[in-house]
């Protein structure tokens, strides 16, 4: 991708829009404006935040909106700050990012400086991670390894009833309980997540399914943890699934193919190579393992979703590991997760996060896989 | 505020716009399209959770992407979606919110539908609560009162050093383990949060300041707590100001008259009565007590916020208690908040979430207040 000429203009708060922290090192909560040009940005904050704005937006020009010249009503509204901050450059026109609110679009139209909305990434370098980067994303990963161990620890402790049900410490298993146990290990580990899924039976043949109500013995739980730290706002990612008991002969040769597809791409990982190649290892190992992804009536099964995903201030972002041909780059982060999911029997989805190096590939953390528990 | 006529079009995660949450009941971390057109309200959601759209959005018609008649690229783009259903409807323009996103706004025209900027409120009935709404809130709020008496405990129960640091089980108490000790609380009572504040000393002065290192004794410490339920995603709202050990005498005076003006504030509200005058029963008090608020060389100091604001769905939502014609009235959710900020001193603020009524207020969930602990 090409990297863009001319200034870029943001408004809105980090957990909005991480490009703004990434580009200004800078967390806010409340809605800030950042404007970058070229080399030179520019970061207006409430007077509130300017203190620890100054301090903490390392390389950047900080403003209260006081600073600006702005006109007292211009000074109370975040198109106010970006327009007196844009005719103090003399810009006169200015890239916008595509989620870009409308109504301040419009605004600043109307002061005569004409938004450009982007079409590509505006920071493609973000794909590739440096090392503190790396070091957060670690720190991320690192706590949603000890709370998957954490989680399935209780689920192997856990008694199965008469009934398959499972019960643990006198009480029903359920999806609530073993994601209270995850959410507590995060906290402890200084990260944070809402809608982690911890989905039992058939309920994991949706992927997006968090999952509700009590577990049961020889069915798939499919635990996908996703903390995002509370300090830095680097995610991690990682899914495991495991099946408390014996599981149904055709719920191990589910797993036994997502893991071996799992292998091909990790194999198919390296600095050059098209993400397009990484995702057909994997779903042709799928294939020739006798998985069929189509449609059962209206609902997909199978391999229904891409091998991965970019990992960073996002939990999601480039490079996108799916049919397209972008190529891994050496530093970027990506998730490996294929799976697999069928209506009357469950999914399984294994999912690690890696760095991809010149030569290949390397866990942050690895996390061991196991079905059975 | 007038209703608007014609129709609204959303596009987004739940998590971005509430508003899709409040007129649809349908939690999406994925991005979906709303549109509402007078009592009907029309989702388009991906195939993946069509199946649950269906029995968690009451009273609204569900589409996937492929009911819509859309191109097939079309089906691939939320833009897409909005256009077909727009069509499917017979709509050539429609209203979007002002935080809608300038490049769906730019496809929509270019498809032939001219999308008109909301100047005001979509749904300003969100701002008076439905009863279950404040059943919601009220659940928040009670994970709230536990984590704040969760973290009082724990600072009460400190030793005070011989350099007036804090310890706590033979640590230093730190703002980063008070906060863990109200984020665990929150957890497990289902709730969640970020960016909670634990600030102390001066850095107390600062009321967005999160609040970092060690707790000392004789000096205010600010516990913000502001849960969001992790099934409904209401939020509570309350704030302690505490101090271990005994307090000096200007501190004292600073949390007499804050307390003093969040029971003024408390006792001018009622249905009927505008914002402003709940406001200014707190500022007046604040200033009868001798507090100057005004600027020290430039950083704002004294009572430098608002009194309140609603709680829903967002944190910060209508009504705003501060200098505004707006009237309160009966099933409002607000908080009532007043504040001393001296940058030499540190901070106070009190803050509790009450339900307006017609014949003054309630509490949500009680909690004691005390400055020396």
């Amino acid at each position: 991708m090409k990297k863009l000429t001319g200034s870029i203009l943001f408004v809105g708060s980090t957990v909005e829009c991480p490009d703004i922290r990434y580009a200004s090192r800078f967390c806010a909560p409340d809605p800030v404006v950042l404007l970058v040009a070229g080399q030179q940005r520019h970061l207006v904050v409430s007077d509130l935040e300017f203190g620890r704005a100054q301090k903490e937006a390392i390389g950047v020009q900080v403003y209260r909106p006081d600073m600006l010249g702005a006109t007292p009503a211009g000074r109370k509204t975040l198109s106010g700050w970006a327009v007196a901050l844009m005719r103090k450059q003399g810009i006169k026109q200015v890239y916008v990012p595509a989620d870009f609110k409308v109504a301040i679009a419009e605004k600043i139209r109307h002061a005569g400086i004409k938004p450009v909305i982007c079409k590509t990434a505006i920071f493609p370098e973000r794909a590739v991670k440096r090392p503190d980067e790396i070091a957060n994303i670690k720190q991320s990963q690192q706590a949603a390894v000890l709370a998957m161990r954490a989680a399935v620890s209780v689920i192997s402790q856990a008694q199965i009833s008469a009934n398959k049900n499972l019960q643990y410490k006198g009480e029903w298993l359920t999806s609530e309980t073993v994601r209270k146990v995850i959410y507590h290990a995060m906290v402890e580990h200084g990260c944070m997540a809402s809608d982690i899924i911890v989905a039992g039976g058939t309920q994991s043949a949706d992927p997006h399914m968090k999952g509700q109500g009590t577990l049961r013995a020889h069915e798939p739980i499919v635990i996908d943890i996703f903390p995002q730290h509370m300090e830095h706002g680097y995610w991690g990612d990682l899914t495991r699934t495991v099946c408390r008991g014996e599981a149904p002969a055709q719920l191990k040769k589910m797993y036994s193919a997502v893991k071996s597809a799992h292998g091909k791409a990790l194999q198919a990982v390296k600095a050059g190579v098209q993400c397009a190649t990484v995702h057909r290892a994997a779903a042709m190992e799928i294939e020739r393992r006798g998985f069929v992804t189509g449609r059962n009536k209206t609902l997909p099964e199978g391999f229904i979703h891409g091998t991965g995903h970019g990992v960073g201030l996002s939990i999601h972002e480039a490079p996108r590991v799916g049919l397209n041909k972008d190529k891994l780059k050496s530093g970027n982060i990506i998730t490996i997760e294929p799976g697999l999911y069928y209506h009357d029997i469950g999914g399984i989805r294994l999912e690690d996060t890696i760095e991809v190096t010149r030569t290949g590939w390397k866990f942050l953390v690895p996390c061991e896989k196991k079905l059975e528990i």
